[in-house]
């Protein structure tokens, strides 16, 4: 039997694939040809990724959707529980950074593409670069320095513009995005510097937490080129930041600012790999250690010190595609507080 | 500050890695050489899969990791429950088989490795080949038909065999493993003539369901090569199934299976796409169509027909790897039941 033919209905004449209205219609908006432009991009990115880290020696291994424990150091996003057996609260993944800790003891340089939910709060969807689950691209090197990582993640970026700028010139075109490929190294500024930019500028921001949303935003468009930020205050941050020797106070980490106002666009730095430390800094971020069952055993038997970093997949999208909106950047985007596919 | 250097525990004195008691101690076991020389392969085999489908003219797209509703016909296992925002029930993903159905109606040949959570039962962790979270390969096309998506994953399993015989020489023959590149196509039997065999055999089948685990198990020993059973009952398996209309209560679906005891490898089929008919087959399986809202809503504006299947990562790379536990093929495995991370 051959199956009878249907015509999808026409969705080009739908006038803002972008409106948040939509997304319950999502069957509808993604027969968008912006939609399937975008994601033919982003097919483009991730074979970029893998080709560039494949290149670098680094193996990629399957990620954990679930799990006992997962990362707390999510600013004011909830983690989503179910129950799993007997009756025991599991998570789904935040970050698998506790399982990189895990993989490099083992594998060595190692990579993943996560999945993540993150219950963000509803005011996030403002913003435009907030989902409620996203794909992080997760790297992690045993005995590298967050040098080493900041090194490694702007040539990933590097080449994943180049690649798209040869192989979506008429994506690019289609979308109107002028994408620069950026030059490596990028600017680097501290946390303080940051902090001291944005409030010239007329926006609120403590030396002791991370860059307000707002702030963050208007910093981000100041650049043409990506950008780092490093050395963020101690507390501001997760449990598994490691501090710097040399400078009280402040975490070997870094976060990958986009340009163009795009913002935040990866986490990292050196991590915590010290059983004693770690369960001091998780008493200091105010938790229970015993919660952290299985990682602080692991601890204990010693893993090798690494440095890494995640980048959003959709963000990266989103930037590489120049969308005003994240959830262009997904097949099915979930949007905090929307009920949708 | 150069990291402190720390050595890791050695772990090649653990006498069985796949030992279920040892699993809360992953941490150590990720470490055996044994789990290395498998991941390794495992990336090989997605690399594989990736070069084969892409060639094909699939494009790869980001899968859904939760949603409102998801696959109900998982036979005994439990979808995993959370709340979404509002206190709204959703689900993780136990297949993103509806979310296939969205994505061929707008982009075409689509293939994801899609996270997959299911409780199975307890007791499923003895037939060695249940994870309670796993990785699908899925593939999707609009207008095949199930011969189609028959030839297309035998000559995806055949290219997967090649490929890791050529780049893994090394691993497989630490692993002990004389694998067998198959010849094409397939075996086919109809679920009438599987049961026939397995009761020949002194198993317990019932013509109106799927075959029991352990039948299973011992039809799959038989065989040297990979085989098809087709044309399964009307009611033993998902609503999304198209029944055959030249033969009465039987459906254009399919399930593969590995040979040497490996068991179940894959389902897929036709998908029903039409909307009176889908809310009469929900009805037939006892559950209010009301649950399925964007679906049903999605299939009222018109669907194209499609064929598609799912081949799970860690079987794939169990059959590959001659392993006897899945919880071998993957870096953090979670096996029903059982706490771990």
């Amino acid at each position: 039997m051959a199956p009878k033919e249907k015509v999808p209905p026409d969705a080009s004449r739908i006038s803002d694939p972008s409106s948040i209205a939509l997304l319950p219609k999502r069957y509808l908006v993604i027969r968008h040809p912006k939609i399937a432009t975008v994601l033919k991009v982003q097919y483009e990115i991730s074979a970029s990724v893998r080709e560039f880290l494949h290149g670098k020696g680094y193996i990629e291994i399957l990620p954990p959707i679930v799990g006992p424990v997962t990362d707390p150091g999510i600013r004011e996003a909830d983690q989503a529980s179910f129950v799993w057996y007997n009756g025991e609260p599991y998570k789904i993944m935040s970050s698998m950074i506790l399982y990189k800790q895990m993989a490099v003891s083992s594998l060595g340089k190692i990579f993943a593409f996560s999945p993540n939910v993150r219950l963000e709060p509803v005011e996030a969807r403002k913003t435009g670069r907030h989902l409620a689950e996203f794909w992080q691209i997760d790297v992690e090197a045993p005995r590298a320095t967050y040098e080493d990582a900041m090194s490694l993640a702007e040539r990933l970026l590097r080449h994943v513009c180049e690649g798209v700028k040869k192989r979506c010139v008429k994506e690019l075109l289609e979308l109107g995005r002028q994408l620069r490929v950026p030059s490596v190294p990028f600017r680097r500024m501290t946390h303080r510097e940051a902090v001291e930019m944005v409030r010239s500028m007329g926006f609120e921001a403590s030396y002791k937490e991370e860059i307000p949303w707002d702030a963050e935003e208007a910093l981000s468009a100041r650049f043409k080129e990506p950008f780092w930020v490093t050395d963020y205050p101690y507390g501001s941050k997760g449990f598994y930041y490691l501090p710097h020797s040399d400078k009280p106070g402040l975490l070997r980490g870094m976060d990958l600012f986009y340009p163009e106002g795009y913002g935040e666009a990866s986490s990292g730095g050196e991590r915590e790999y010290e059983y004693e430390q770690v369960v001091k800094r998780i008493r200091d971020g105010g938790e229970d250690p015993k919660k952290y069952g299985w990682y602080l055993e692991m601890l204990k038997t010693g893993i090798p010190p690494s440095a890494g970093f995640g980048i959003g997949l959709e963000r990266l999208t989103r930037y590489v595609c120049g969308l005003k909106k994240i959830w262009d950047a997904h097949p099915y985007p979930k949007v905090p507080g929307v009920q949708s596919p």
